[in-house]
Parts: C-alpha cells; sequence; structure tokens
C-alpha cells in the first residue's frame, strides 16, 4: 500500500498505535531474544555473541522490509541498513538512527536477583512492570523502540514517512574504536538530513527530553621536572626544587577563589545561557541536593553564581584526573622526585576551540614555572562541545511528537559529558543529532539487576511512531 | 706493660703512629678480608656472609685483647666488644665505638671495573692509591681505620688511653630493625661517656669534618575524601567537589612565596644559627653552584635570606614525597577521584617537636577544607633534630687531635639528614656522639667502583689514634 501523504495523518498514526499496542508481547519476545545474547563487547570470550546479536539487529532489520547487512571491522561488526520509498520522485526527508547493540560486563555476578542474560519481566514497587537484564535500557531496549516503531509503520502502511538508515554498532562500550575508520569509509551511504540517536534518558518517568547541549572535552597531560634525578630530601631539602610542590602550585592556580577556572583566555568564547534557557532550566525544578547527596556531597563546588545545571551544562571546567610522582607505596621514602605528573581534562561549551585551551594551558604553566623547573605536555586532545539548534524544524517536529505522546513538554536538557558519536556525525558527516531516548536515572546502566521500565519500552515505541510521522509532515526543503 | 699516665703523652702517641706506619700493609690485608665477604644486609642470599663479617670482626677485636662477642638478633647479628683497664682503681673515660659491617646492594655489576668483592689497589689521577670494593668506604674502611688504632694502641703499650665498648651492626644498609630491641635489651652494656661514630665524612679531603648538626624528621600521609566514590567529570564536573584540586591547593599553601613553611606554628621553636656559626660555614667556601649543579639545578628553591648551607643545615623544611590520586595508567581517564593522598615529610632543626609539627600539621589542613572534603592521616612519626654541644670537653679533644693530624682546623658541619644511630644512642642510652669519619664526597658509596683513598685509611686510623690520646688526657669528672 503506497501513500502519497495521509500517511502522516492523525489517522494512519493511530492505527500505527493500535498495531503497536496489539503487538506487545510479540515486541518483548523479540525484545528478549536479544537480550538473551551476552554481547559484551570489553571481554573478548564474548565476540561470537557480539557477531550474533548484530546478525539478530540485521535479521530484524530484514523481516520488516530493510536492506541490511552485518559489515566487518577490525573490531565488533557493525549493524547497516536502509529502508528508502520505492516509487517516489519527490526528494524525501532522510534520517540515520543510531543505536548500540553491545552492552557492558554484567559482573559482580552475585548482586544480580536474576542471571544478567536470562531477561524477564518483574513487578517493581515503583514503577509496575520493568524488563530486567543486562542491557535492558542501555541500549538494547532503547533501539528496539525505534525498530519496534519502524515495524509497525510498515506493516500496517507498507512504508515508513520518511526514508530511514539505521546504524547499529558493537563497541561503543567499548570506546568505538571502529567507528572513525567505519564513518570515513561509509560516510556517503550514511549521510541523511538528519540522526536521530537513542541512547540518552527523560527527564523523569513522566517527562520526556530531548538532550540538546553536549560539553566537549580537551584533555592534556602535564609532567614537570626539576631534578636531574631523585633525591634525599635529607641532604637536599631545602635548596632543592621539588617538581611536586611546583605541581602542586601551579594545580591550585587553576581555580580563582570563585571556582571560576583562571587560566588567561579559557572563557574568551563562553557564551552565557540566554535568559530563557535559564528559565526552562530553572522551570524543571532539579533537586540539587538529591544529585550531589547520591555521592555524598552537599554543596556545589563549581563556579559561584550559576545553578547546579547551568554548571553541568552550560558552563566549562577544568579537572585534575590524576597526579603521579614520588613514592606511592605503603609507609615512607623521603625522596624529592625528578619528575611530578598531572592528568587534566576540560569540559568545553560550544565556542570553545579544544586547541586553543591546550595553547592557553601551555602558557599558563609555563608562566609559572620557576627557576629549574620545565613542563611538558603529553597525551593531548579533545573534541568541541556541541549545541544543538533548537529552533530547527526538526527539533520542533519531535518536541510536538513527545508532548503528544506523554501529555508534558519535553524538557531542552543538556549533558556535561560528550556523546562522541554525536561529534562525530558532525564533524565527519555534517550532520546534527536529535538525543531522544526514555531510560530513567534509576535504570542502574552498568550496573546489577539493569531495567528499562516496560511503559519506558511501550510509550518509548509509541513516541518513535509519533516522531517518524511528525517528520514527515515536515513542510519545506530537505537535503539541502 | 700498665701505664699510669703518661700513655697520652706525646711520647707514647707517636710511638703509635709509627706502628700504625710499619703495619699498614698488614692493616690493609686485614681490611681486604673483611671487604672480601659479601655482606649485603637487605638481600637473604647472603645471610651468611653477613654472619661471617660479624665474626671476623669480633675475631678483629678478640685478637687485640677485646671481649667480643656476636650476638643474635632476629635479623643480622650484632657485633659487641669491650676493652677494660684491668688494675685502674681511678673511675676512667669510656667511650662506645659505633660502625657497622654490613654493605648495599653491589649491583649494577656491569658497571664495576672489577668484582665488587675483589678488593684491590688501584692508582687514581687525583687521589693517588685508592681502595675499590664494595663498602670500601661505607663503612668497613671507616671501621677498620678504629680497630687499627685501637690494635697500634693495644700492641705498643698493653693499654688504650681510655676504656672502649664497640658496636658493629649488620642491617644499617637495611633500616637497622634489629637495633631498637638490642639497644632496650643491651643498653646498660653499651652506655658510655659518648660514642664515637665512624659512618660520615670530611669537609673536603684535605680538611677534617665533626658532624654537630643533624636534622630532624617528621612525617605524614595525608588523605583528602570528597564524592563516596569516583565520579564521571562530565557528569558531575563542576558541581562535583574534587580532592586532587583540594589537596593540590593545600600542598600549595605550604609554602609562602619566600620558601618559609607557612604552617602556623611551624617556626615557634626555631632558633637562628648564631652570627659564629653563620661566619664558619660562610668560610667554608662551600661550592654552591656545584653542589646544584650537580642534581641538574641552579638556584636555591628554599627560603630566601638563607645560604644553602644554612638551608641544608639549620632551616626546617616541608617537602611532599608523593602524591597518589585519581587515574594514573597510560592516557585519559575522566574521572573524579573521590579521594585523593599525599606523602609529606619535614626536616627539623633542635628544639623542633616532631609530634608538635605533626598536630600543627593537622590545624593546617583542617583550617583549610572546604565543604565536603575530609581529611585524614596515617604513617605518621619522627624523630627530632640532634645539635651537639661543641663546647663539650670531649668535642675540644676531638677537634684538637683533628687539627693536630690534618694541619687544619676540622670543619664543624651539619647534615641535612638524620642519622637515626645518633638519635638512638641519645634518646635510649642518653648518650651524645662524635661523629668523625674520613669518607669523602666522590668516595661513590652506594653506587659502583666505590673507593675510599688510601689516605683516608692511613690519616683516619692515625687520626683515631690521637683521639683516644685527647680522649684519655681530658681532665675532670667522667660518667657523672
Amino acid at each position: 500500500m503506497a501513500m502519497t501523504g495521509p500517511q502522516a495523518s492523525g489517522g494512519a498514526l493511530q492505527s500505527v498505535l493500535d498495531r503497536l499496542a496489539r503487538e506487545e508481547p510479540a515486541a518483548l519476545e523479540r525484545l528478549f531474544r536479544l537480550l538473551a545474547i551476552p554481547s559484551v563487547s570489553t571481554d573478548p570470550a564474548f565476540h561470537e555473541s557480539c557477531i550474533a546479536a548484530a546478525e539478530y539487529c540485521a535479521g530484524a532489520l530484514r523481516e520488516i522490509g530493510f536492506e541490511a547487512r552485518v559489515e566487518p571491522t577490525l573490531g565488533k561488526p557493525m549493524v547497516v541498513g536502509h529502508w528508502r520509498a520505492a516509487s517516489s520522485t519527490e526528494k524525501r526527508r532522510h534520517v540515520l538512527f543510531y543505536g548500540h547493540y553491545d552492552v557492558q560486563p554484567p559482573e559482580p555476578l552475585e548482586e544480580w536477583s536474576a542471571p544478567p542474560f536470562d531477561p524477564r519481566l518483574v513487578e517493581d514497587p515503583r514503577y509496575g512492570t520493568v524488563i530486567v537484564a543486562r542491557g535492558a535500557s542501555d541500549d538494547k531496549g532503547q533501539l528496539m523502540t525505534f525498530i519496534e516503531a519502524a515495524r509497525a509503520w510498515l506493516e500496517e502502511h507498507g512504508e515508513l514517512p520518511v526514508d530511514v538508515s539505521v546504524l547499529i554498532e558493537g563497541e561503543e562500550e567499548s570506546g568505538s574504536p571502529s567507528l572513525g575508520p567505519f564513518l570515513a569509509a561509509h560516510g556517503d551511504e550514511l549521510r541523511a538530513d538528519i540522526a536521530l540517536v537513542c541512547d540518552t534518558g527523560q527527564w523523569d518517568a513522566d517527562t520526556p527530553a530531548i538532550t540538546a547541549f553536549l560539553r566537549g572535552l580537551a584533555f592534556s597531560e602535564i609532567t614537570i621536572s626539576g631534578p636531574s634525578r631523585d633525591l634525599h630530601s635529607g641532604l637536599y631539602g631545602g635548596p632543592a626544587a621539588n617538581p611536586l610542590r611546583v605541581l602542586s602550585e601551579i594545580l591550585a592556580a587553576l581555580h580563582d577563589e570563585h571556582g571560576h577556572v583562571a587560566i588567561e583566555g579559557f572563557y574568551d568564547d563562553v557564551g552565557e545561557p540566554t535568559p530563557a534557557q535559564r528559565a526552562a532550566w530553572n522551570a524543571l525544578g532539579f533537586d540539587g541536593a538529591g544529585f550531589l547527596g547520591g555521592v555524598g556531597l552537599s554543596e556545589p563546588a563549581g563556579e559561584t553564581g550559576f545553578s547546579i545545571l547551568e554548571q553541568l551544562w552550560s558552563r566549562p571546567t577544568a579537572e585534575i584526573n590524576g597526579i603521579v610522582g614520588g613514592y606511592g607505596g605503603p609507609g615512607t621514602k623521603t625522596v624529592i622526585p625528578a619528575q611530578a605528573t598531572a592528568k587534566l581534562s576540560f569540559r568545553l561549551v560550544p565556542a570553545q576551540d579544544p586547541s586553543s585551551i591546550i595553547a592557553c594551558l601551555h602558557r599558563f604553566v609555563e608562566d609559572r614555572l620557576p627557576a629549574d623547573a620545565s613542563a611538558s605536555f603529553a597525551h593531548e586532545g579533545g573534541s568541541p562541545a556541541v549545541g544543538f539548534d533548537t529552533s530547527a524544524p526538526e527539533f520542533h517536529a519531535a518536541a510536538r511528537a513527545l508532548e503528544a505522546e506523554w501529555g508534558k513538554t519535553p524538557a531542552i536538557i543538556g549533558c556535561g559529558a560528550s556523546i562522541p558519536i554525536v561529534e562525530s556525525f558532525r564533524s565527519r558527516l555534517g550532520m546534527d543529532s536529535l538525543l531522544i531516548g526514555f531510560a530513567l536515572d534509576d535504570d542502574r546502566i552498568h550496573s546489577p539487576n539493569e531495567k528499562y521500565n516496560l511503559r519506558s519500552f511501550t510509550k518509548g515505541a509509541r513516541s518513535w511512531a509519533r516522531i517518524l510521522a511528525a517528520l514527515g509532515a515536515i513542510d519545506g526543503n530537505v537535503g539541502s
């Protein structure tokens, strides 16, 4: 059945939603088969299972009408699929859906109430029925919400409202080493108008979210050298420069007394959140005390004058991630070490350039070196922050679709961390992403007894069905 | 032949010196037999050799008329010997000589020009004949200067100018674990009017030295705790307190911009060197540029307003000996660690109490803890500095004897490091020490091709012969 327009109408969507409701037992069975495959990407013992999970995903796509294949890499294979309207002469909107089939190791096994790859439905006092298994939320449950939505569209109407490509990787939990080379080789095949990434969470159980701000990263390792060899602190202590002291003084100077980063030039390109953003974030009713209290803290340690959400989503940081120098074994050794090293990283906001930040750091360190101390730098790199255009038509369409499903305006949120795939899509394919997911903060991803609410799975698939419809109904040029 | 007084006369001493000259080939042979025993105390493979070295020393003492025995400990045995005048009714002065028969491991063996336990005489372009072997300078050559001096006195005159006990340990190079228990058990037997310790050096090849100032030590390990677990710097960076930052700020505050220790109360009990001390040290013509240049440094990093020698001998320090926190492996990990630890040590000068300094440190750290950071302390201890009474009669007698041998006033020097045996003699036996040795800075102790100048050995034995005479000639009460 070919549709030339009415597929985006209320009636066409409603029949898709009805089908999702009828088919949910079968959809759960399909998800459970994927969850039963122990596709742990970090452990070579599970390599065959990763291939099996990739084959399963490709088969699921083929079953509903996609061209799909399992593409080898030097690591875990990629699943690539395409569905394109056959008969259309118009230029249709084209989206790339991204998810990952690999999962975190399940250890410690003894803390699971049931085997991690034996998925089951469990009654939860807070959420009702939940799906418990490794990968239930991160990311197999999430990626299947999209595939089930596409299945319902295709089975109900024989076509999708937009052209859809799919990329499902198997190394997200192990640093995605194959992704860069793969995008370099297959970028033209994967490039679309926008990417749909389903690996994030909601604001809360009742409030959907679109993640629109991701901080970037710059990192460096500083080594301060002083004496030509380790010295005895009795025979040299006093006159001899101690690199650990020099390093401590430099690191202590990184922040001023208000928590601002004191590196000259660090804030040159940093914009403040708009009043509208601030108002929207304040309206979210964020539980700052709960956020900090959950990790044993009570007071925000970041820049004064900014709320916790502003500190996380809109402000850059300088963090010391490690220091190594001198004697680290048990007891005492009165050494003045020849060298001391610190690993630093900086979270960046849009318009900050990682290489400029690293250059500012170099000047900052070199300006503070006393006599007889030198500095060297290693292991440097980074990626810029990402801020999506929240006025883009796809963004509006997705937001309206989420609101229709959940009865609440989606929260437009940030994430303090980078999501490397999003930066790769932007830098390598010139493509923005819509980050929409249905996970909750208490899904215990990466921990024992990982769960995904059945409601997240049900309403996640319904949300994607609506988003596909809404994307298909956007007027205007595409593929520009 | 009993002497009732004239043994201290010039004639009696001269015949001892003459005998030392005649007997030097035999003395060297005796030293070489001791050097040939690989008495490495840190390596269990050489345990039997340590026992053999102890037996050799005890035998050497018995051969010249001492009562001597090898006393077992839980580690390496102690050599204890006594010579007391048989017939005297007067209360004679009594000294305890200390040395050690154990040596450092000889590795790396390939850097020795000859096997380390095959002692030999080598012609040196700067010093003439030198004795090359592990332990030649530290401490077998030095301790044999004393035994040879005693031998010459006993063989020439049948008695020593003072009563002499001897303690030769075998764990000096491995931290002297048995020394404390041994002094507790045998202190009464070993207590004397003063200890003679021959394990230090001269000022230079032509200038003898008495080491009269030894810095003390206090040490502590500080752990700063923040979040209840390691955090992801993307998801928490900004609002979350970072213990590495807190630690860096505390460590950076340890010193002010003039290099003074900024811990409140740290200098409360510190005296300045007297003008006479300063003048004497300045007159030594210390080569500060050479001292620093030898370890790749060019400018004194200690307190401004004090010379390098003053910084080393008369000023306390605060040193960071190690920092451990966060990620220390290769590459980058964007972690905010739950804890960070620094090992600190303080060199102390006389009148500073180690436990008071540690208490000051605790207050200093606790006063600087921001919200959500706590501090704990571990591995604490220390020992006070030692400053000898340079007006004591034994000190004057030894100084005059050294001047007679070397033709130069001995340098009264300090040592920036502790010498634990000296502190143990003082705290456990209530006994001061005279630290007199004939090693040179370039003797390569602890390194390949360790040497002891033949002149150091010859004139060292002659010096002890003179010092024994001078100590015996002191008027006044002894054993008070």
